[in-house]
């Protein structure tokens, strides 16, 4: 017997296997379909690939729904394939992105946790696939998500039918870190009834309806790696700010030295940031996050962080041997929930998160742009930011203050494109300092950030800016046909930069 | 015996009845006040007048924090007397507008929903003296609020001394109506047990420390009546829209005839929404909002509504003398809460409201902008729009498609500020039609306002730059240094449009 037939404990279901390319061809064009996985973790890889070489040959085109961004390249294979009609809700793919910005896909940037109410609800219309990976199938009938849970609840209990990924490379102690759990509908819905970051409230997998798996797959493809950096001098300087932001806080009796649960985004800076802690007075350290990186990891082993919650598990390389080789012991201090838990707006509030997340750039007043280069190319999308930075205890976002070698500022007059209104943004961080900007009016907010934040070749244009608008007048003073020139001069000239410092 | 004395059943409290100006007297410069009152219902009126008195004899300077908006011309009376240096969280007066436009008092334009967060946790400093407007006080020691609840629980809480102005022309059926619940301290919070508009789970007045009452003073002033205007053509058509809209709803299985608990935001507009559904087919309505204002009460005589949740009423001249003098019969279909119940995040996602706000302008991509005349000039603030714009099932924004007798177009290319982004915008209207945004990809989006909302005069203009901006590219396209130039224009030539229509 096949081995791998043990990881299907419903017998009735050992009859649906199929290859990826016969699960492919079940697939037409108008559909839409639902994948697995969240920032590289946990995504469906052998039936997207099949997909996409299928679509280069006959061409059609899907609508596809994700948790997040996929690994395997598979965003970009589906994108250079030309299958991809509509993309939903967040993805990071070189070749997905440039799709989008030449208008050949549509994308929907939506928060993570409010995709699954346009799926409940329909919205979204009718998702016809959902293709998930799976650890096995218990024979109570529960899949068993892997390294992230996502969307993939609410896409098995909405699809019409369900391909299952089933990859055996997946680390079998994932077993039991998964805690699942789904709302009521609207009308009879009830409190979610999580307190603390290390509550299960849910289910060990995800209840299917048999009837409805179409199809299983075999794969052994591993999850992609992070490409994460590790930190370096500039995002330690940044650490370092957001360290002294939070001992302000326990000096002021806000916070202890527990502090309160943390998320951090995705990337380097905020995987730096975390990297912060370890050396740190602080202890006891809860996360109650979406994707847990690397640094996460580090905080659990050092004792530093007593659990971490999470949608996703997304690792670099080295991580991945180190951590997947040995991930039973953190079974007890580790759970994996559907992102709208993860990132529900319910929680968020309750727990009073820390949340940490990067922006593209900043203006005087406090709006952060997370999402669009010059107000007009998408980057990767809101993701969880705006669930987060809304409704946390405290939102920091952090940036360098420059990019391109200086010739671009962080922090402009007025961003290009507002994914966090001044009126959800706590603290900005950049190597320079940090700006506390809570309970300020725009123009103490305006004098912080600029005395705290801005790259020094930037100060004196951004104060002469700043000068002028007040003498303009107004509640949040701007000169509102120089308001955008910042962005327009770079393009122009390759520099925002209007004279040389 | 003064019969007034009846309302304070704490014997002890009887020997600290005051005047206002005595009460006024014992705040000093740099202190910080926490005032009752939200959308002119409820607020202290006696204290706040006599603080502007002695403020223009005696020129010192306090933080004034409220619920909402202020009545009896408190605000402009305060701001004329230069008494103001910080006003949080809303404001609707000509006076204290002009005064933050100039610079003269720092405004901090704050989500209702957070404000009792920042007291609670120390954010905003510590709150001097609460100035709240009683019915009375109950043997138990209970106060009881009038026609708002607003932030003044939090205050009394967390302020070190209490002044109660006891409002003798205040109906006495008022009491009853309160439902006071404060979420427990961050750390240690649990769910709220809301789970439909008409639950109660708090306590009939606000649980005050006796210790911390320094004076009470009595006051007969009613409430200010709101300015509202009745429904005209043009709301009228703007209301068919909006149930056009959630007749479109209905068809597509979303939502039954009963709809779902709905917000709707001060103003004629928003108001004149609710009368639209007083002759439609929908029935046993509920509503979860903020203010409750004249229509509320309407859809309750006529048995529309079975149910209105808020913080505040906030009736018209004519609407008071009807309600209040027979407030009784609406006893058990009435709930007034804290705000920071009535606009809390968990609540409004539980319950899946149908949220309608008015903007001042709205984007291309769905962008609103609800505070900032030309991107500078304060005009309210965000009130609660964000909280429930953000959380609720089914975010509506309306607004005229042109103001200044045609000289602005309320759909721009570019909003000249941003409280409401693209991720959080599902539907708007105006006078020629909705458009629902949701699932849409920014260049759709862009098609259905172009083709539903603008007003004809701007079409073509709008059409023009859409097609420019395209031609750029980007998954947002924008002609960059123009976004902004059609506000440019109308500061420049007294009106939005290029050239003649």
């Amino acid at each position: 017997m096949d081995q791998r037939l043990k990881r299907i404990q419903v017998k009735a279901l050992h009859d649906r296997i199929v290859s990826a390319t016969q699960a492919a061809g079940w697939i037409d064009t108008g559909m839409a379909v639902g994948l697995s996985g969240f920032t590289r973790a946990g995504d469906a890889k052998a039936v997207p690939l099949a997909l996409a070489h299928r679509g280069a040959e006959e061409g059609f085109q899907i609508d596809v729904y994700t948790g997040a961004s996929l690994g395997s390249g598979n965003d970009g294979y589906l994108a250079q394939a030309g299958v991809v009609r509509k993309r939903v809700p967040y993805q990071s793919d070189r070749l997905m992105r440039s799709a989008i910005n030449s208008g050949a896909v549509l994308f929907v940037d939506h928060h993570l946790s409010q995709t699954a109410e346009w799926i409940r609800s329909g919205v979204a219309g009718s998702i016809d696939f959902a293709i998930i990976e799976a650890l096995g199938i218990t024979k109570e009938g529960l899949l068993i998500p892997t390294t992230s849970v996502g969307n993939s609840a609410v896409f098995a209990h909405h699809a019409k039918e369900l391909i299952i990924e089933i990859n055996t490379s997946q680390p079998l102690e994932l077993q039991g870190l998964h805690d699942c759990y789904e709302p009521e509908p609207i009308g009879r819905r009830r409190p979610i009834p999580l307190v603390s970051p290390s509550d299960r409230i849910g289910m060990a997998g995800i209840p299917i309806d048999m009837s409805k798996v179409k199809g299983i797959v075999w794969t052994d493809q591993p999850d992609s790696p992070s490409p994460i950096e590790p930190p370096g001098a500039e995002t330690d300087v940044m650490a370092g700010h957001l360290l002294e932001f939070l001992r302000g806080e326990v000096r002021a009796g806000r916070l202890t030295e527990t502090l309160a649960p943390i998320q951090s985004g995705i990337g380097s800076v905020a995987n730096a940031v975390l990297q912060g802690l370890l050396d740190s007075e602080f202890h006891d350290l809860e996360l109650y996050s979406e994707v847990l990186q690397d640094t996460v990891f580090d905080l659990l082993d050092s004792g530093k962080a007593i659990f971490a919650s999470g949608s996703a598990i997304t690792l670099s390389a080295p991580y991945m041997d180190r951590i997947y080789n040995d991930l039973g012991r953190y079974s007890d201090r580790l759970v994996l929930r559907p992102q709208e838990i993860s990132n529900h707006p319910e929680i968020i509030r309750r727990l009073g998160l820390i949340s940490i997340n990067t922006a593209l750039e900043f203006d005087l007043y406090g709006n952060v742009n997370s999402t669009h280069v010059a107000g007009t190319n998408m980057m990767n999308g809101i993701g969880g930011s705006g669930d987060f930075g809304r409704n946390a205890q405290i939102a920091i976002f952090v940036t360098k203050s420059t990019a391109k070698d200086g010739r671009i500022s962080s922090v402009v007059p007025f961003v290009s494109h507002v994914d966090h209104t001044e009126h959800d943004v706590d603290v900005v961080v950049t190597e320079y300092g940090y700006a506390d900007i809570r309970n300020l009016a725009p123009r103490e907010r305006a004098q912080r950030i600029v005395a705290n934040c801005v790259h020094p070749d930037y100060r004196a244009q951004l104060e002469e800016y700043l000068l002028r608008a007040e003498a303009l007048g107004g509640h949040t003073p701007h000169v509102l046909d120089e308001a955008l020139s910042w962005h327009a001069h770079y393009k122009a000239q390759g520099t925002m930069l209007k004279k040389s410092p």
